[in-house]
């Protein structure tokens, strides 16, 4: 899928949602337990409901991985009845050596057909190119993340080859920008972190980031709008339990429905006011 | 598996190698195509070849879920039959927010049972304590990795929270260290960086070593042994493509077996030198 396209579902929809599969089976209302495929069913339900107002689906690996080859089949059948023109992320935060990561683009971008890869940037350039030798596939890099441990090493002041002293985090936008294109790669910067996308918009102006942390976490929708959005959108904005478990009831796709629409309502109004 | 009970191990086989199970279906001889599961199959007969000189096996994650769920079935089919007093690695470099690296934890440690998984140090403290809940299981955190692009961040001159400048790698190493024990803790270091071992002894003197990159990458056993060794052994040697590729027709494992034996004998002449 191409930016362009990604914006023109922005446009049509006055959304830059994208929901979080993070299917617990533990955790899906109880009338669906004895379904064939209780996590596809409960999805299935998830995304008739919400397909109107996501741009974007992100499945977590980790919550179909932990059921063994069973959760995959899950997975797969998701993968199936996703819409076509709805952008599809596999949350899996790979990266490793060269062939390795090969492997997992593989996985993701033929095997299961997602548009596009969260990375993990420790390993470097090698560990990345891989995955963005396919054309229309997307690598999404791990940036800013929204959860705490984020400070622990993200936030170290280095200096660089340069002699230029910065972020960790800085520094990975700063030189993987140039690994790919504003066209095959987005960057996770989480809304925990007030005050940093201004100066992160001037490192990468014009890429797509995917922010997740908006709600639970404590992040701002608001403040994440004014200082994230450009003219392209080039924002995907994660929301994963406050709206699959709004309800947890015979009713919980319409509560699903009735928080993405909140979302959806809130958005329109952030891309007049700051985009479109 | 305790590090007692893997230190054992060394002591009894006279070996610190771990053969990594990069299975890939093509590259597997074409005699074993026709069975049900060619990549078990091969696996297989690999372990029975090489089990009495390996320490450790580690199957790649990447090679088995490109093939969806049908690979992680060959997984699960090569976990049941690796011995148990053999210590078992899935190489997957995970790392998330803790709910997720929480599922992941499930995912390796209960669904396939391995003893330990790789992990990717860049979210920080909160992605990697989730792996630490599980008693005798062990998280191998990537320190400095032996790929090309290990010199992209991990070297990176860093100033910490306590004013000192020390490479990326070196803080990774000291703050993480405190997150566990050398007893549910163990690092990756790569064998392509001559001379850093030494000064990575001195930040953790008592934990395992996972060590990629001896043989095909240019890196030297004797150096890493000599710089490496500790009183308990102290490091996995890792030879994946080496000792699984050895051959590639119908005696494939007994080529197999004999490129294990090279390296235990070697192993063997480097444990009396500077290890037992």
């Amino acid at each position: 899928m191409t930016k362009q396209e990604i914006f023109e579902q922005v446009k049509k929809k006055q959304s830059y949602l994208c929901i979080g599969l993070d299917t617990d089976v533990s955790k899906i209302p109880s009338h669906l337990r004895n379904a064939s495929d209780p996590v596809f069913e409960f999805n299935r339900q998830i995304i008739e409901a919400t397909k109107e107002f996501a741009v974007a689906y992100k499945p977590n690996l980790a919550f179909y991985e932990s059921r063994g080859p069973e959760g995959l089949r899950s997975l797969e059948r998701t993968m199936s009845i996703i819409p076509k023109d709805i952008f599809t992320i596999a949350d899996a935060k790979r990266g490793d050596i060269g062939n390795t990561s090969a492997m997992y683009a593989e996985t993701f971008f033929n095997h299961y057909r997602f548009d596009a890869v969260t990375v993990a940037p420790y390993m470097g350039k090698d560990s990345v190119m891989p995955f963005l030798n396919t054309k229309g596939k997307w690598v999404i890099l791990l940036a800013l993340t929204s959860n705490e441990g984020s400070s622990d090493f993200q936030n170290l002041v280095i200096t660089n080859k340069s002699g230029e002293s910065k972020s960790l985090y800085e520094e990975v936008l700063g030189v993987s920008k140039k690994w790919g294109t504003d066209e095959n790669m987005m960057f996770v910067v989480g809304a925990t972190h007030p005050g940093t996308l201004t100066s992160i918009r001037k490192i990468i102006p014009d890429h797509f980031l995917l922010v997740p942390g908006v709600g639970a976490q404590g992040g701002n929708l608001e403040e994440v709008s004014r200082d994230g959005l450009n003219s392209s959108c080039g924002l995907l904005v994660n929301s994963s339990r406050n709206i699959i478990y709004a309800g947890s009831d015979l009713d919980f796709a319409e509560k699903a429905r009735q928080e993405a629409i909140k979302m959806r309502d809130e958005m329109k109004v952030l891309l007049d006011k700051y985009c479109l």
